[in-house]
């Protein structure tokens, strides 16, 4: 309360930096950081607890710009802070390799805690970092310790209110009374097919309301600082809903055209820049300016922060003192690592041991590491018993008055809502004390592509458990049996999917997922059962690839993954006794991870002068890059009984040597190169 | 109203067939039709207008099991009526290669309208209906003779209510205030993970009247016939709002588990089945029981249909006459034929003309041609300015009372809903009088993958209308630059992945588009300007691949797409100039369609002896189907002017020439195989 000039000039400024930015660009949205930089500077200022020269401080509050296209607003915050990000940086706005990209990029930018501009993943990170501080703080605080009370604040705007992914991350929340969690709409009407008028006109507050969240509407959001601040307090005293405050505003506000899609995503006009500085007070001639009094105010707050950071810090090293387990594994989790000897636990296994199926063979990791591994936070999207994503004596994490779990719990119960669950997954491997994982079908992975291409391009240890993995799956048909989903994410850059052939290679999926800082995995696996296989092992299996079934004088290697390996090996004796053909097997569960084996190594898999064949019951596409010929599924499935979806489409032993057979006629007399002898490096 | 125990008879009738086909396939859900056999006995008799007989009819009310994996309900009813569905058909259900497969494939079963299963995809599916209902309504009735008056109505169970697709489908029917929309949510409480408690507290029917739906409940959906048939009249004389009926049921009606998730997704047991069967006054040793009042009640309202489908062929014929070139056009539009000559207006260009960005050279695509076929109905997901997809003089389908279009505008703002845009198309597609175009940036195509998959798996002529197609779109940066994007379509069965890389290409798109039936495509357009080609016409064009640059004794093929070829073909002077190797440029716009070329035909594109390397900005996945050596983006973008982009990735004629010389390089003295050698066919 009591605001005055200084607040205003702050704004302006704020709007400014915004103005010039997108202008030097000749690209960007300035619309929506002039028409927020009021209730910014009010949250920023009088609510949010941070520290510039620390951004990774755990307790520090979160903020998550939803509608990424006005990061602008972002950075011009970060530089009037005092955060690494310079006037220089700001005038490098959208160029190349600055930190001050078209959309904010977590990875690039300090102070920037989630990657967004696909319309609605920043509101589901919220919802996982909002779920991420809930079970911390359960399993953390203490009695006269309470490390983590931060608050996880959002700004998103129509575009992410119309968008599906947050309508289910929204649900979600207010199923978990997320009072931690509170989001201002920024209600200006305007898109970029103009007017919200023509495609969006529901009712926003009464479906947020249905959703179970607490709602406020701020009817001048450009001037009324004082009901923004009167809001955002009301909401900060609701603990056991989400909040969301609709607050109109004028988009573009002080632009000629403010109000108009024409501010949206362009650049203002010369003198229209110039019109806007002098009806602000400021230099109509001059760019990139910041008052020193802004400024001061700005570092002003940032103090308060660093003073915070110091008590916190107090704090905790007297925590350490009385709660020395918790102390050290907070630590430990903060630094990404995991427990000692957490991998002895995993599951190992040898022929002949029971055939099972890979999701069994999942759950059985997740039994078994569970204890070990206290950073795990797991569910399904309404798969559970179908996934095997939950351990025998899993807590749900549930809101406690609802008497079916609590925060201390561990498993997750996104509903059937696959894209909201990556996004939240997300936002929860963001927070930095936990690592998600989440399970549906792997077809249905595919509902989350917009978030699992962020959990790549952001670096988040997340794992999907993608089970269903194949026409294997029988009977639920085409609708179900995943066909283009492996080639999707195997190119997409830094994700690991994995297929394990048996239990073995399984458990060097999750290690390998696990041990991977900064990369998410799909695990792809089986509903039918499998054999334990020879030669997989840990060791092998953490390779990515590795030689299954060696013979001397091969006449030909097929080359498979998962459910198709066991087939593969029954090929070589059905070759042998058929053909007189000798046949080697490589086992390739991880490409991503095969790839960056030395050439060395995988030349002694893939040898030259013997030709292969891929064997994989899905698309082919990218196979190629493995094999010289390829056996795969360019259709859609079937549905019947597993086997007889198999045998329809000759993914048997005979169906398979018969493609070996032409393979070896067809390469007989010539020299072949393994698909490995490349003739130069790709960028990477 | 006036319902007997012969109603109860049907509806328990209904109910067994689900328990015996379930319990035959040992698989499948008799849930959900356990629990809706009451609603859809009643919807189906008292309400819809079909005749089994045609079920093509185009008057014909439209039905959508948006709960997919309910299909035994579907399948009951169809062969209730006496659709070609035989008793064996029900018996096969979940068999390989029956017409009753696991969930409802429209192109394997009369009756189905739509591939339903991936849950919310029928849901958005029936908006499309009710969509292109509105618009062929009010584009073919006339005074005394309405034509089409049908309504859609839709099932959905909690499942779909959770799906974001959904929401944004729901958002959109009340925006668009679809009167004929009439929608049953089947409220049973019930999800895999058991009770929806555990994650589903949201109050649906509020957020449905936020859409601005009409809403209504029945509470005992197991029993209450008359409340069933009251509130669906209710909901049919609404006109002006898309209605949705919560009906309260208990899943598995009858079964010892009902009520519970164990008769979800499993068979009952057989002394279940029996004893559900003695319940409802059955042979309990009897399996798969019509009485043959069942069959008569059915059959009644069956031939009520076909005699209304015979006024309706007269009013038609009667229509003919008075409105030939209608009747023509419409005749024409259900045979899926374009207009003669329509291909006539396609634009062409010759070298030197104006260089333009492919997505203004889609857009004067649908300039020059929306007259002439006037099927197309096209929008964007609130991008229309950046994906160039509004003709100048449309107009926009909106409901009249809004102001701002009707019901015969041909261009629909789907606000930022990509996967609801998608599923809608596919709905509209299915309707069949109309071909939908919808626009987004290629990136977020990926949003919307669950629908694009089903638009293949069910033959829909869809076309997306992908802009800013790669890293050339520039300062919007990695989050919006599409990597994975290609490969992920090109790997997806029955779907043509267009890149055009220049005006004549980019009509050939649309001409295989439009004239493919069955098949969709995905047109990848750029955002910055391309020249205009040599030996780019439309005749090569639409073979899907040609030789755009050919040299004798060549030293190297370079084989790329869309906004890479005029790059290659600088590459093919520098490395002349440079380096004095002669290279030829293959430019193949779309792999599916190059793929369906003869194999002389393609090997005279990518010929014996001559290495060939591949150039295009994203994933090289693939692309080893074509090319010997790949150059491409196996990592994220980066944010900055396009031509920055372009020069730090090294796709400029310098780049490509260098990996051209270690191509050539690397396989010198090696006899060359091209790609489309292969060992054997696929299966397809």
């Amino acid at each position: 309360m009591g605001y005055t000039k200084d607040d205003e000039l702050a704004i302006n400024t704020i709007r400014l930096l915004a103005v010039d930015a997108t202008f030097k660009a000749n690209s960007g949205h300035p619309g929506a950081p002039m028409g927020m930089a009021p209730v910014a500077h009010v949250m920023f200022n009088k609510f949010m607890n941070f520290n510039p020269k620390n951004p990774d401080w755990l307790n520090r509050d979160r903020f998550v710009l939803s509608n990424g296209h006005g990061c602008m607003l972002q950075y011009a915050l970060l530089h009037l802070f005092g955060y690494k990000l310079s006037m220089d940086d700001l005038k490098a706005f959208r160029q190349i390799d600055s930190i001050t990209p078209g959309h904010p990029e977590t990875q690039d930018t300090p102070g920037i805690e989630v990657t967004t501009g696909p319309l609605g993943q920043g509101f589901s990170n919220a919802v996982g970092l909002a779920i991420a501080q809930a079970h911390t703080a359960a399993e953390f605080n203490k009695p006269g310790f309470e490390l983590v009370n931060n608050h996880t604040y959002c700004f998103f705007g129509d575009g992410c209110a119309m968008e599906g992914i947050a309508s289910e991350a929204a649900s979600t929340a207010g199923h978990l009374q997320l009072g931690n969690l509170i989001m201002v709409y920024d209600d200006n009407h305007i898109s970029i097919d103009g007017d919200t008028k023509v495609a969006f006109t529901e009712d926003v507050m009464m479906r947020f309301e249905a959703y179970g969240w607490h709602t406020q509407w701020v009817k001048d959001g450009d001037h009324d600082l004082e009901g923004i601040e009167k809001a955002l307090q009301i909401a900060k005293d609701v603990k056991d809903k989400p909040s969301v405050i609709k607050l109109t505003t004028t988009i573009g506000f002080g632009s000629l055209l403010q109000g108009t899609g024409g501010v949206h995503g362009n650049a203002l006009k010369a003198d229209d820049c110039k019109q806007v500085k002098k009806k602000f007070g400021f230099d109509p001639e001059e760019s990139f300016v910041v008052p020193q009094k802004v400024y001061d105010m700005y570092h002003a707050h940032a103090a308060e922060g660093a003073a915070k950071e110091q008590e916190w810090n107090k704090m905790f090293e007297e925590y350490g003192s009385k709660h020395k387990a918790e102390h050290a594994d907070l630590l430990r989790r903060l630094s990404g690592k995991l427990p000692e000897g957490w991998e002895q636990k995993l599951p190992t296994y040898k022929p002949g041991d029971k055939e099972q199926a890979s999701r069994k063979l999942s759950e059985a990791v997740l039994e078994a590491i569970h204890e070990a591994v206290p950073d795990l936070i797991g569910g399904s999207a309404d798969l559970t018993g179908s996934n095997n994503t939950r351990w025998k004596n899993a807590v749900d994490f549930q809101p406690p008055v609802l008497g079916i779990g609590d925060w201390r719990g561990r498993y997750i119960r996104y509903g059937v809502r696959e894209h909201a669950m990556a996004g939240i997954m997300n936002g929860i491997a963001a927070y930095g004390t936990l690592i998600p994982f989440g399970g549906t079908f792997l077809n249905f992975v595919s509902y989350a592509s917009g978030s699992v291409r962020l959990s790549s391009l952001s670096h988040c240890r997340v794992i999907y458990v993608a089970t269903h993995d194949s026409i294997g799956l029988g009977e639920d048909g085409p609708t179900h049996q995943p066909i283009e989903t492996l080639a999707h994410f195997r190119a997409l850059p830094n994700m690991m999917v994995w297929r394990p052939a048996d239990g073995n290679e399984c458990s060097a999926a999750y290690y390998v997922a696990l041990t991977s800082k900064s990369t998410p995995s799909i695990l792809a696996l089986t509903r039918q059962n499998l054999p334990q296989l020879e030669n997989s092992t840990l060791e092998n299996g953490i390779k990515g690839g590795y030689v299954s079934v060696e013979n001397e004088k091969a006449d030909i290697t097929l080359v498979s993954t998962g459910s198709e390996v066991c087939i593969c090996i029954e090929a070589v004796k059905y070759l042998k006794d058929n053909h007189n053909l000798t046949a080697r097997v490589v086992s390739i569960p991880c490409f991503e991870v095969f790839d960056a084996q030395s050439k060395e190594y995988r030349l002694k898999c893939l040898p030259d002068g013997i030709p292969s064949l891929s064997v994989e019951a899905m698309s082919t596409m990218g196979w190629e890059r493995y094999s010289n010929e390829q056996f795969g599924l360019n259709r859609f499935g079937a549905s019947g009984a597993y086997k007889d979806v198999y045998k329809k489409f000759e993914f048997t032993p005979e169906g398979i040597s018969k493609r070996a057979v032409s393979t070896v006629d067809f390469y007989k007399g010539t020299k072949v190169r393994s698909p490995v002898n490349r003739a130069f490096q790709q960028l990477i």
